[in-house]
C-alpha cells in the first residue's frame, strides 16, 4: 500500500484527490492538513468525503506530511516550494498549484512575482516527452486546468506541422476552477445566469503555461491569444481552440486519432460528436473532436475535461500511479456521472 | 396607440415581444397567433403573461394577422415570407426570422436551402448607416442573436482599419436561443451541469449573417470563425472576438468609445470592467469591453446581450419604434434583472 | 416627484429598490448609501443599474438620508431601528429589515436578540386590515420573504376556518436570500447542484412572523412548523403549506377566489395550473393555488414570488405608494421575466 | 463473473445502472436494449459511457434478453410485467419500474389503471424485514426515488412509536427524475431558474407505495399527504417530512441512531448538520437529520439522496448483490461527487 498525506484536503482540489484516493485500490490515506481550517474535522468541509469525516485537520507544516510515500500539495499558489523543500528527496511530492510548471525563471516571475522555485517534470503525460519523466520521479508539477485542455486539443495539430502557431483559446469553465475562498463575484446568486470574461488580453496566469506546452509540441515559439469565461455550472471546462490551417479536415482528424490511439484517457469523438463537459463529470477523461473551416481558413479543436478531476486531482493521481510504478489508470473512473 | 399582432406567441421570442409590449405605453396587442398551439390560450404557454393568460392562440395565417399597424413574425425559419407577402405594403412587417436577413442570394440559398425571399432594412440600428434605412420602414428584418452581438463587438475596429479582417468568435449562450420545441439533448437535466459546442467548424447559420454585417462595416470581405457554445442558463450570449492588431488598446478603447457615445442601448464599461450576462437580463441592452494582447498581437472584444432581447424581442420592439415614428427608446429596458 | 434615498444601496434588497424605481414614473432617485462599500461607485456593485453606474455610495447615516420625502432601509437586521429614529416623523421610512416586524416584544427578544424596537405597520397590503393602516403611514415594516408568501397562502383558508391550525410549511428558496455576504457555502460551486434544508426545527427567524400573520387572520393561535430548503436559483420562493381540513377543494377554491378577487398582485390560477417561480421573476407578482387531498385530510396551498420583488423590495415600493397616495400599483411590473 | 442484462440502456435510470456496473468487479455486461432508440449506438444516448459506446442497442425483447444471470428492466411504467413473465424463473429479475411494487392490487389499479401484475420482494434492504427477502430473491421491485427517501427519513420514528400517523412530506427534486422524455416543461430554458410544484394532493403515484412502507414501519395505517417539487438541478431529493410528536429531539435522534447503525448506505448525521443533496452525486448514499420543533409539536426528518443512484439503479445493484450472494456493498460508491 501507498501511504499518502494531503495538504490543503479541506479545499476543492485537496477534497478531489481524497474523493479519488478513496476509491483507489492501493492507497491508505495517512495525514490531512490545512491552512485557516487546521483544527476543524474533515466532514465540517467535505460532507461528501463520509469514510473521512471524523478526520481532523493538522497544520500544514512539513513536519506533519513527512513519513509518507507520497504528499500532495493542493496549496495557494506559492505556498508549495518552501514545504517541499523540507520533505525527503525520496518522498514523491505532487504538486498542484503553480509554483513548479515553468521552466522559464523569467516567466515565473513576471507571472507570479516572488522567487522562482525551480521546474519540476510536468504531470501531463499525454504530451510528447513527458510520461517519461515522471516514471519514478519524485517531484511533479500538475498542470493547471486551462493548459491540461488547451495543450491536449492543439498539440497534435503543432506537432505535425498542420497548423500556424498563432492559436486562440477560449475556455468556458465552471466556478470550482476559482476554488472555495468566498467571494462576492462568485456567490451562486452572482455565478448562476451570469456569462462572465475575465483575465482578458493575455493577462491569466494559465497563458504562459500554454505557450511553453505548445512551444514544445511545435519545435518553435508559439503565441496564445486566451480568455476564460465563467459559467454556471459547479465542474467543467470547455475549450475552443483555432489556429490558421491549409489542411484538410480529414487530415488533423487523422493527425489526432494517431496522437491519442493509446491513450486511456484522451479520447476523440467519432466524427461529427462534439464533446460536452457533462460527459466527464468526476472521470479523468478528456474528449476532443477537431475539424477545418475551409472558409475561414481555420482549424477548430474542441476540448472538455473536468477542471478538478483530469484538470487537477486526476492528473495528481494518474502521476501518482507513475511514479511510484503502479499502471498508470489504477483508480481512475473513466466514466462520467451523468446526467 | 399602435396597434399590433404576434404570429408565433407560444415561443420564446413571441413571448419576449410581449412582455415587452405589456410594458410599451404606446401599443395596443390585438390578435395573437400560433402553429401547433392555435386554439389554446396563451397562459397554457407563457404563465408570466398574465394580462394576456386568458387570450386564446389564432392561426398563423394572413387573415388572422391582417388589420394591424405592425405585425410581429415570431415563426420558424422559411414561414414568414409567404406569410409577409399577403400582408398590406404600408403594414410594418417585422420579421424575427432569418428569412429576408442576407442580401445576397446565393448566400442565403446555400444556408438555409429552399428560395430566396429578399432582403430588407436589417434591425440592428447601431451598425453604421442602418438606423436611417429603418425609421419609417415597412419590412424590417431582426437579426440573429449571434450576428447582433459579434457585429455591435467587431464592427468599430473593423471600421476604423484597426484590425486584420480574420476574426474568431466564440461565442457562449443560455438555451433559450434553441427554442421551445422539445428535443432530448435540450432538457433540463441535459444542459445543466454541460458545456457543449455545436455548429463547428463555420456550419452555423449565423455565420453568413456575421460575415455580411462585418465586410460592410470594415468596407472589404471579412472572414468569420464562428463556435457557438451552450452553457447551463436560460438567457444570455456572452461573446469573445479577436483579431490580429498593431495597435494599441487605448486606440480601439477610444474607436469603441466614439462609435458608441451615443447609443442608449450599447454601453462600453469602464476600463478594467468585463461584461457579464447577468446584468443584462430582460433588457435591450448590450455590454462591450476591449482590449489588445501585445504578446498575441491580437485585440480582444467581448460583448454581452440577452439573447431574446436585444438579441431579439428588444431588437424588434426598437425597430418597431424606429419603423412607427415613435423615440426609439420608448417602452424599452436598460436595467437589466440582477442577481 | 417623490424623492427617495435608499440605504444599503449595494446589497440586494437595495439594488432590487432601485431597479423597480429606475422605471417607477414618480420618483427621483436622491442619495444612495452603504456600509463598507460607501466612497465606491454603484456600478461596482450593481453592474445591471446602468444609469446609475457613477453614483458615488455615501455612508449609511441619518444626516445623509435626511431631506428626502422617502427613506428606504436595506440593511443588516438590528441597524434600522437607531437610523429611523433620527429621521424626520414625516419623512417616510421603509425598513426592509426584520426591527419592526413583530407586535410581540417578547418574541422579538427571543428570537432577534438585543432591545425591541417597537412596531410599525406591516407592509403586506393583501393581508385584511393591512392596507388601510399603510395609507399615509410614515412607518412601514416590509414583511419578511418567507412570511409573504406564507400569510398569503394560508390566510383565506384560516380566515374562513376552513382548516385547523396547525400549519406545516416547506419553502424552497433561491440563494439571494441569503444576502450577498460572502460565505462558502453560498458560493456557486456549492449551492449549484446542491438541495439543503437549514433552520429546521422551527428555528428560522421568520417563523414567529409567519405566527403573527396567521394568527391574525385566524382570529386565534396557529402554530407554524417551517422549514426552509435552499435550491440552485437566484431567485423565487415555492411555498408548499398544508393543514388539516374537512372541507372539500371547492370551497377552499372558492375562499381563495374571493380572497383575492381584487388584487392586482395577486393571482389564483386557474383550476389544475400550479404556481412556477419562473413566472415571477422580477415581477410583484404572488402565485397561488390550492387544492385538498381528501385521503390525508389536508388542505395544500402553493405559492410562488419572487423573494427580491414581491418578497421585499416590490412590498416596499408597492407599500411607498400607498405612504405617499400614489396609485397602489404604480411602476411595478406584473409580468415576469421568463423563461 | 455475474452476467447481466440492462433493458432501456438509452434512458436515465439505464444508464445510471450501467455507470455502475462499469466499476464493478464482479460483472459482465451482456446485452443492451432499448425502445425506439434500438439499432443504434449506446454511445449517442449516453456520452458519459465511453466504454461501452460502440454496443448497439437490441430491442427490449425476453429473447434479446434471456441467457444472462441477472436482468435488470429500466423501462416505462406497466412495460415490465410482460417481459419478466417470459424470463426463466431462475433469472434475476430487477425492475426499476412501478409494475410490481405494490402489495395491495386494488391501490396499484386505482394509481396505475390496467391489470395488477403482482407483488415481488421490495428493493429498499434498510427496511425492517427488507433484506432477508431479498438474500437469493429472482425478482425485486426497486423503490420509487420518492418512497426510498421518505420512507428511510419516516420509518424509525413511525417503528418506535415515536409519532402520530399523519405525515406531512414535501420532496424537492431535480429533473432527471422526469426521464429523458423530451417535454416542453422539462427544457433546461425552462427548469433553470425555476421552481414548481407537480402531483399536489395527493395524487402523485409514489403516494400509495409511501403509505404502504409506512404503514408496515408503524404497525398501522399511516395516512401521507404528499407534495413533490422540480427544482433546477439534474440529480438529487431532498424531503422534508413531519409528523405531530411529543417525544423531544433526543429521543427521535436516538431512535435514528439505532435504526441505522449498522447500516452502510444510510448514514444519520452528527447532531446540527442537515443533509444537503450535493454530497450525494453519483453516491449510493442517503444522509438523514432529524429533530423536534417544540412549539408547532412535530418531528422534521430530512433526508437526501441522488434519485438516479439510491433513488433507483444503486439501489437496483444493491439488490443485486444481496440476490446473488456479493456483499451488499460491492462495487457501490459511497462519496458523492462534489462539489
Amino acid at each position: 500500500m501507498v501511504r499518502i498525506a494531503v495538504a490543503g484536503a479541506s479545499g476543492y482540489a485537496g477534497g478531489e484527490i481524497l474523493r479519488l484516493l478513496l476509491a483507489h485500490p492501493e492507497v491508505e490515506i495517512g495525514t490531512l492538513t490545512a491552512g485557516g481550517n487546521a483544527g476543524s474535522r474533515l466532514g465540517e468541509h467535505q460532507p461528501h468525503l463520509l469514510p473521512l469525516a471524523d478526520r481532523v485537520l493538522a497544520e500544514s507544516t512539513a513536519e506533519e506530511l513527512a513519513g509518507h510515500d507520497v504528499v500532495f500539495l493542493a496549496l495557494p499558489h506559492g505556498r508549495s516550494a518552501e514545504i517541499a523543500a523540507q520533505l525527503p528527496a525520496d518522498t514523491v511530492v505532487i504538486d498542484c498549484g503553480a509554483d513548479h510548471r515553468l521552466a522559464d525563471a523569467a516567466a515565473w516571475e513576471r507571472w507570479y512575482g516572488g522567487e522562482y522555485a525551480g521546474n519540476w517534470p510536468y504531470g501531463l503525460p499525454e504530451l510528447p516527452g513527458a510520461r517519461e519523466k515522471l516514471r519514478g520521479a519524485t517531484r511533479i508539477a500538475v498542470p493547471g486546468c486551462y493548459p491540461t485542455i488547451a495543450s491536449l486539443a492543439l498539440a497534435p495539430a503543432l506537432a505535425a506541422g498542420l497548423v500556424e502557431t498563432e492559436v486562440v483559446v477560449t475556455a468556458v469553465s465552471g466556478t470550482s476552477g476559482a476554488g472555495k475562498t468566498p467571494k462576492p463575484h462568485l456567490l451562486g446568486a452572482e455565478v448562476m445566469g451570469a456569462l462572465s470574461a475575465y483575465g482578458v488580453g493575455g493577462v491569466h496566469r494559465h497563458t504562459p503555461e500554454m505557450v511553453q506546452n505548445l512551444s514544445a509540441a511545435a519545435g518553435r515559439p508559439v503565441s496564445v491569444s486566451f480568455t476564460p469565461v465563467l459559467a454556471p455550472l459547479p465542474r467543467g471546462i470547455l475549450a475552443t481552440c483555432s489556429a490558421r490551417t491549409t489542411a484538410s479536415a480529414a487530415e488533423v482528424q487523422d493527425a489526432y486519432a494517431k496522437a491519442y490511439a493509446d491513450e486511456p484517457f484522451v479520447h476523440v469523438l467519432p466524427e461529427g460528436v462534439w464533446p460536452t463537459t457533462a460527459a466527464t463529470l468526476g472521470a479523468n477523461t478528456a474528449l476532443l473532436q477537431v475539424t477545418v473551416d475551409p472558409d475561414a481558413g481555420r482549424m477548430i479543436a474542441v476540448g472538455a475535461i473536468d477542471n478538478l478531476t483530469k484538470g487537477t486531482a486526476g492528473a495528481a493521481v494518474q502521476c501518482m500511479n507513475l511514479a511510484v510504478g503502479l499502471p498508470e489508470t489504477t483508480g481512475l473512473p473513466v466514466t462520467g456521472v451523468a446526467p
